[in-house]
């Protein structure tokens, strides 16, 4: 009988306990992983696979190496043709700007059974793990996640229309465009925001930078941030944020 | 030694093996554990605790009964005064419309430390479930999450502008004005476009309506759809949906 499924599974934002036990119990079962550059190895380690075992597949892409979109594709057809159960490891969630539905169309079209089992999208999961409120009642009542990979006059439009109601927005994969995007952002502005930027969230080399619009882009390039850096905007999102309240607990490495 | 904490942590939308691996040994190990009327009991069973026990406290608001968090408030001081650790368990994640930051700042004022387990969003999480996806490259680049328990003309202005863009608009408690949220979007994009309403998501009595703009509103009635319910919209969300691919697996019972 044919066992062969693909199983698209979200590793959340980092810590590795930030997946759910369905995942974990997913990961544990699987033949084949094919896992993202995204996806903390300790996940693997918490399931019980072997580290070297050959059934874990790193396909992980590089900024602009999206060609690689169709050697993952072909490998996942090759495994599942040999009746295999493939799981597509992605960090955040497979459907968060992650190309997670053409991976399933593909298995789809091909009349293999698929599953999706959602993650924590990163944009969030770290928010709160940092105790930043992206709502708050009464003043910010909505939360906008976008990517920033192509900026363009009607997006910082809307973009700025959204962000003058008081609400959040989110900045996915916006590192190579932060100056455009806040220079962008301030001219249709009349004021100066709060903005934050977290870098590897939820890994050992997590680096958080709280700053202003006017400010972000230049403390980027001080602080040197690397990919994947998230950018939040938004009025709110500094009021609601206890950083400096000492009674925090600290989270205790993450790795 | 002081032990007392707040714990606030997400549970996710509904199927109880969507909460993380951290949120669940949190669970295990608390004093008292204070719920919401959106959460899953079966989590509690998962992580092995006795829903008879007296110390799991059910404090699930109501519709318009907001005057009910004064009451959590106490409930969550007096217990950390009494040297416990408190685990407040939200439906969903704590941070997203859910006034997660008002008892965190309640007990962060009081001088008692917390934490924050983050859980995965209902909107995001359902979608996933259900193979819609929110963001769809060089298509839909931003998805907003929004409350729509008030809709007025700038509001609807600014959604519609989202929505014309091709991006994706998720409304958190909407059910209410979903006759005036449909008609104001209506009167300002000059098409139709799809629409979907999720109630009770990943829950036993789940439902789900395929729709669009014109339509969903009388089939939110027909159907008798209740909160909790989400209402999705965009260009993009049906074309990427799989739901009549004869392979894909079921999921099961989910309760």
């Amino acid at each position: 009988m044919s066992k062969a499924r693909l199983i698209l599974v979200g590793a959340g934002p980092g810590d590795p306990e930030l997946i759910t036990v369905k995942a974990l119990e997913a990961i544990r079962q699987a033949d084949y992983i094919l896992y993202d550059s995204l996806v903390n190895l300790r996940i693997l380690d918490l399931a019980g696979r072997d580290i070297n075992d050959e059934r874990l597949i790193y396909v992980g892409k590089r900024r602009g190496e999206s060609s690689k979109q169709g050697q993952i594709n072909e490998l996942i057809l090759r495994l599942l043709q040999q009746n295999k159960v493939v799981l597509r490891l992605k960090g955040g969630d497979p459907f968060v700007f992650a190309r997670g539905a053409e991976e399933i169309e593909l298995a789809a079209s091909q009349g293999f059974p698929y599953e999706i089992i959602p993650g924590l999208t990163s944009a969030l999961g770290l928010a709160s793990m940092h105790s930043i409120s992206l709502t708050l009642r009464e003043k910010s009542d909505s939360v906008t996640l976008v990517t920033g990979h192509e900026i363009n006059p009607a997006k910082l439009d809307l973009w700025s229309q959204i962000l003058k109601t008081g609400s959040t927005l989110v900045v996915y994969m916006g590192l190579g465009n932060v100056v455009e995007l806040c220079q962008g952002l301030e001219e249709n502005l009349a004021e100066n925001i709060p903005a934050i930027a977290i870098a590897s969230g939820g890994l050992m080399d997590e680096k958080i930078i709280y700053s202003d619009l006017k400010k972000l882009a230049q403390d980027i390039i001080d602080e040197q941030l690397a990919s994947p850096t998230l950018l939040y905007f938004g009025k709110n999102i500094q009021a609601i944020h206890y950083k400096n309240i000492k009674n925090k607990l600290t989270q205790g490495a993450r790795l």
